[in-house]
């Protein structure tokens, strides 16, 4: 059965009767509009969107990983700010002739990564297109403490990643080799594992900048350069190359540190924090900010690899 | 010059460069997630997706027009549960040959339809697309009122429009027909007229349910019965066609009435308020609410007209 067959309404019920609840949500989807807590008095926002054949594929990626994804690419915004998730909204855009079955497993996937937060899904719209797409938005609250933007970082600061790093895009150009593993790699091409309480823990540690690492470590320190006006430097032997994936760089002629240093999508977060704080064991010390101008190097020299990645440029969409 | 010239990080920039800021944004676009103003401890949100050929031609309406409508689809959903919208999120699908230009036309008409309720562009995404989508998330705050549903109709309830009805509707039979005129009808197509203050005012006047008018009056109140469990009796006589509608009827070949009972995307408001609330003038009332079971007549028949579109039947996508 397609979503031809079902209709615009008849799939957005279907889809509808899977989503859980969250604690945030006050009034769930089927209303004009949701209505979400924020306890803060200020809501915290986010939207990205995915387009199929570009930020995945459907031969690589499962319905139910896709939606994981979706939802992890935003909700990872929103633990970026310190905050914690409340609540997604998702606009998708189907072509007729996809099976039902299909769209209600990224249903179940995009509301089983908001759990993952406490988040749940509480509204939405469908359409037909000839393009998949799916944007999401996602809303957030601070608890009270401020907000932890790209601005902050300070010369001194120490510069520290959590979560896994370089996985992603690993995984990326294992599955554009044609291979299938290792699968730790692959499977976080297709999802993100996003440590989200530590961005809040982030904020409660005191960061004074903070960024999820979806465009490549170095493009995203670079935002985080460009807005405090800061110099970042890496160390490059501050990161550990897991065995597997040396293995699989090995095997396919790839530094890996290209995958650390370059590679998106895996969603996790860097952050910089004041000097002398004590950070738990999760959060890896990869560098420091220095005085103005606004740069990033490793090892004090320019990287020269790829700097992560713009859309356009790279794939022609006729 | 086209967004393949610009890049995503480019076209963002050229976009972000050209947003007003509103009361409600904390913290604008350029950060990972947009920080709004939600002074009432819950904030309302409402998604919509617009696809090209499908909700807009590029060649029936300029890239302003359809910023304005895209915006005005999702704002007349805050504003129909009482709310007052604070901001709006914008995921921007373009394919890689759109001019620039046209993508700074649609933004320009996105921020000043936003404008007209005090809301602004908080945060957004941009992807590359064979398929221009464009997706908005807007919020808004209801101001310590309860939300307006569409579950709290009850027997006895006055039903009462306000804006213009059955106008998108009858601009798009005249587009479709070949034709450009009579100009406020093709004009109310491209952009439809919201009376954004209406919502909240509605609110204040005690309405028990409401929704705005995207799918067609009888659809749209079809929504309300079903969710409040009531008979819906409108009075056809209290439809006043305008001179302009009537002419533009007859020299087509169309009962107006079709475009006022079942015609969509005038994003105007209905609502029902208890018996007796005295209306201001611009609201007109069109009808009366009765016990279950749940449905929507005319003059106490079924309507036989067309009843509001669903998307995926009406027009095939390959």
């Amino acid at each position: 059965m397609t979503v031809a067959t079902t209709g615009e309404f008849g799939l957005i019920a279907r889809i509808t009767a899977r989503l859980g609840i969250g604690p945030a949500c006050l009034l769930g989807p089927g209303d004009d509009a949701a209505i979400v807590a924020a306890p803060d008095a200020r809501v915290v926002a986010s939207t990205d969107v995915l387009v199929d054949g570009r930020h995945f594929r459907r031969d690589w990626s499962s319905a139910a990983d896709i939606g994981h994804r979706a939802a992890a690419a935003n909700l990872a915004d929103i633990a970026a700010m310190g905050a914690v998730p409340t609540a997604l909204l998702v606009a998708l855009c189907v072509p007729p002739d996809l099976p039902v079955a299909w769209a209600e497993e990224l249903a179940d996937g995009i509301a089983a990564e908001a759990a993952l937060t406490g988040a749940c899904v509480v509204g939405g719209d469908m359409s037909a297109s000839p393009t998949l797409t799916i944007a999401v938005t996602a809303l957030g609250d601070l608890g009270g403490r401020p907000p932890i933007t790209r601005a902050g970082a300070r010369p001194g600061d120490i510069v520290a990643v959590v979560g896994r790093i370089g996985y992603a895009a690993a995984g990326y150009t294992v599955l554009s080799r044609g291979f299938r593993s290792p699968k730790v790699l692959v499977d976080a091409h297709r999802r993100p594992r996003v440590p989200y309480a530590a961005g809040p823990d982030a904020a409660l540690l005191g960061a004074t900048a903070m960024i999820d690492i979806s465009d490549g470590l170095i493009a995203d320190l670079g935002h985080i350069a460009a807005a405090s006006g800061v110099h970042i430097d890496l160390s490059r032997a501050a990161f550990v190359i897991p065995d597997q994936m040396r293995d699989a760089a090995s095997a396919l002629g790839v530094d890996p540190y290209t995958w650390v240093l370059a590679g998106g999508d895996d969603h996790t977060l860097v952050a910089t924090f004041p000097p002398g704080t004590e950070l738990p064991p999760q959060w890896l010390p990869v560098g420091t900010v220095l005085a103005a101008p606004a740069l990033v190097t490793v090892d004090g020299k320019p990287y020269t690899g790829s700097a992560g990645w713009d859309h356009f440029p790279v794939i022609g969409l006729g």
